[in-house]
């Protein structure tokens, strides 16, 4: 330990950001010590400012400055269709394709029992709620076709299943710009077995 | 621009850090705000303590919260052998190699024209002024291997010569562990060049 200790502690504390380890976390110490301090004085206000002002949305439960977030808030939205989606980026990814006019609802993750995150960390009591108190027609469950994602989906449709509501899903097959000779084999199973008739 | 505005401006400003894209901003963002604030309120905290706190060492240019590092103040090195490295880390690593029992200069960078740093930015002033006033035997140029690096060095040489002081650099050739098999043209250059008599 040849730094000083609050370049250590810095370096340290550096590595709660997800993705960085020992090496990194020295570089970006290097740097915001050497050549950008003024950077670094932004990062620790931009921190400050959003763990103050930053909560959720008390109904899609996304993050959001205000009690109700503008998604939320809008008259312009299907108020009758919901998509489940596993973060903001899922939503950000979304909106900006500018394919879906509904609203939102965010488990702020998916279910990893080794994380500790279970229903509750979800928010599914509040979408569960939400069900109860809005007219919803479709529940479009649109979380990562990862693993974890396809066990949480698996998880809401045994729990919504009984009411009586419309649940989707999003289609599967080869993604746009797609090669069938780097394709997966269950990728390329799901694009056999939803094959559509052209005539 | 689906997030709340401090949540962009916590984005931004994270990809002040290097290596740091949109993406990862997001994905940091997001953990810190939804997994880990007390992690936010740390880093936030290291950040200004370290800012506040962190300076460079008068004699060696390295960081330091002392007007001297603890290297520089100690009486046990060998104040006569100055070695040369670019960054805190190498530093760190000669010194847990357990090597070399000398003073350091750190440069805190290398010479790159492209991104502003010339010979002010690097200290060499500092390090021509040190070499006036103490009593420096042998200079260790020990700069990365890479194209900047060695250009430093050969700016270094070129400055230092006409001083009369012994110039050394770091042997190069095969790393420990190295396979043949996986080493580039340059290395295996350098290790047949500098092949040793064993008889």
């Amino acid at each position: 330990m040849a730094d000083p200790r609050s370049v250590e502690v810095l370096k340290t504390a550096l590595q709660r950001l997800p993705g960085v380890g020992p090496k990194s976390a020295q570089r970006m110490a290097f740097h915001l010590l050497e050549r950008d301090r003024e950077g670094g004085r932004q990062i620790g206000e931009a921190i400050r400012l959003a763990l103050s002002k930053v909560n959720h949305c008390g109904r899609c439960n996304n993050f959001s400055e205000s009690p109700l977030c503008p998604i939320c808030s809008s008259t312009k939205r299907d108020a009758d269709r919901l998509c489940v989606i596993e973060t903001p980026a899922d939503l950000e990814a979304i909106e900006q394709a500018g394919v879906y006019q509904g609203m939102y609802f965010v488990l702020m993750g998916h279910l990893s029992p080794l994380d500790d995150i279970g229903p509750e960390q979800l928010g599914i009591d509040q979408l569960v709620e939400l069900l109860g108190k809005e007219e919803i027609s479709e529940i479009i469950l649109a979380t990562n076709l990862t693993v974890e994602g396809q066990a949480t989906a698996d998880f809401l449709l045994d729990l919504l299943e009984p009411k009586s509501v419309n649940i989707t899903r999003l289609a599967r097959g080869l993604p746009m710009g797609g090669e069938l000779e780097y394709m997966d084999p269950g990728t390329l199973n799901q694009a056999f077995s939803g094959r559509r008739s052209l005539s």
